[in-house]
């Protein structure tokens, strides 16, 4: 394998193929970048076994193919070395089947290699008619979801978010059972069912590969999804099991329904989770009134707080509730317009958040009894 | 105590002094900012004992001065209230003696003081002829030496920087013992001489308050020593003995002078530095020839690297010579002009880098032997 390229062309695709490769891996092999050197180009993949990324540098953008062939490469070195040559050419030249030289005029580096046989077969499948989806869109359903997934191992299906397909509907759903995130998207044609898990932190990496622009192709299996973005093949492995059936958590009748401002909203409950008691849940009460909402929270031997946001309510009933300010926050960030819907029944009952505008999003956070 | 005060006013002085609230500090009281409200105006005082900053928020910048008084604030939570108020105008008052209240239209904190009584005395004392010198010019100072104080406590004077002044000239010396950094600069007029060491870490404290504008007054003392800028005053216990003469380690004659260019070398030592066997010195061999310099180093099972870096020389000898990069890196952040002296002797003996057209900056490192 031998070829010249500018540093830049190829720092920004081994920047998102290492996205893959998991610092706590075990397995020697998969810490390397596998380079495959063709005629059409320069391929890049590395994996993690759960999470595989590969993409191409195509042949026009690589100054001279000189000798094609493959190699695995150390990626804890690459990258650094790779960022720190000033952007001029660069020469990658395989020697002894084992050892790649990666040198520009001045500077010669000389790293010992993997074993290419060692490196496990991945295949990349595609069906006939993936799903399409803006990549500015999926990007929006990814952050409106993707922080209510569960952290806790205990639970691993909990871990990842819940796409579903049916018809042209996309739902993506993420909860830790303790509040919910749910996000419907109507896709552009009808596609065929699925209803499937894939683990968080793959979405994640997911999220920081793709940009504003373009379209994704959405490959969804039964063990397996390939998401294709640019010239990005990226696929997760998925979680086994059913994901709970959340539909019937959600409530559809409420008793008191507040309209106020998001900002004043957030801004209120930010502060007042400045003083909690309890620095894991950071709890905070909330009581309406007929045009007010007070917010408040203490901690004993330092003060209290409590803050007055102006809302409008639907009826002359009350209510005092307790909840997390730490989910109340990450929900609150999901929304864009200023007009929040709070929807509510009694003080053990989910609190439903919604935009005036825009019902494709609903955030539920369960309060937290306080007695 | 009762003020109105708008709080953009109140966040960037809060900031400032809470710099001297240690957050190792186990003394309860000297984790509370002193308010003290006269008529002049409110002044905020924070102190972890070694170190005191005490500043004044002019009356003509307060809305209105209710009720003179003083009272000691918790400054855990103070400084994020005020940070996530809104830029309004916010009301402090003192209730009950030990409590006090702050609040805007929508928000009230109600927050526990500490005792003024248990407050410590601390008295900020002045010298009738201070040194006067550029803010400016004193940050770079203290940048171009900070770094190379030491950060091991079994010689605490090392922990410090020595400052002395000698008639018109001000030197500044750190150093581990491994490396220095002496800079010399001339003041503008004659002061009486002074030799002491102030703690590295207060001097960084100071760096951050001093921004590039207006001057800065040097109140020197037998065991502290005060700044005096802008509106604060910051006042630095001394480390006691006397700091090591350092004169007689800087080499005068050399044997091998190269000239490079700075930006040049330093990206070469900074790959180099990539494949370095131990993390801790990272250890790079430095080799002159006629026209260039080579700097490589290796890490076994990953493999090698070699610069080469342009050069001139003054004479036909030629050294190899190995050192800590890290060391090498943090010395050559330290110049400005482009053309750099490097000044060898053996490869035992300290190596030397000055800047062609400035001689007013020193760095020196020591090599490491390598078998």
């Amino acid at each position: 394998m031998k070829l010249l390229i500018e540093r830049n062309e190829i720092l920004g695709s081994l920047t998102n193929v290492m996205r893959a490769i998991s610092p706590r891996n075990i397995i020697p092999i998969l810490n390397g970048v596998r380079f495959d050197l063709t005629k059409e180009g320069l391929y890049l993949t590395a994996s993690d076994s759960d999470l595989t990324i590969k993409t191409i540098i195509p042949k026009e953008k690589i100054k001279n193919i000189e000798k094609t062939g493959s190699i695995i490469i150390q990626s804890k070195y690459l990258l650094e070395i790779i960022r720190k040559l000033p952007n001029t050419d660069i020469n990658i030249e395989v020697v002894d089947g084992l050892k790649i030289i990666i040198s520009t005029e001045n500077t010669i580096f000389n790293l010992n290699c993997l074993n290419l046989e060692d490196y496990p077969h991945i295949s990349l499948e595609e069906i006939k008619k993936p799903i399409i989806i803006e990549s500015k869109d999926l990007k929006n359903i990814i952050n409106q979801t993707i922080f209510a997934v569960s952290t806790q191992e205990s639970r691993p299906l909990l871990t990842g978010i819940n796409f579903k397909v049916n018809g042209n509907i996309l739902e993506c759903i993420a909860t830790d059972s303790y509040r919910l995130a749910k996000k419907t998207f109507i896709l552009s044609e009808e596609y065929e069912s699925f209803d499937l898990v894939i683990p968080g932190k793959n979405i994640n990496e997911l999220d920081k590969l793709l940009s504003l622009e373009g379209n994704v192709e959405i490959h969804p299996f039964i063990n397996k999804i390939l998401f294709k973005y640019d010239n990005y093949s990226f696929q997760s492995n998925l979680l086994s099991g059913s994901y709970p059936n959340t539909s019937n958590l959600i409530p559809t009748d409420f008793e008191i329904i507040l309209t106020t401002t998001l900002s004043e909203y957030y801004h209120a409950i930010d502060r007042a989770a400045l003083l909690t008691q309890n620095k894991d849940k950071n709890i905070v009460k909330m009581e309406t009134a007929e045009k007010t909402l007070m917010i408040s929270s203490y901690a004993s031997e330092i003060g209290k707080v409590e803050e007055t946001v102006t809302i409008n309510k639907n009826d002359s009933k009350d209510l005092s509730i307790s909840f997390s300010s730490k989910y109340m926050l990450e929900a609150l960030k999901t929304f864009e317009e200023e007009e929040l819907l709070i929807l509510l029944n009694t003080d053990t009952k989910p609190i439903i958040l919604k935009s005036t505008k825009d019902e494709s999003l609903i955030q539920l956070i369960l309060p937290i009894k306080t007695y």
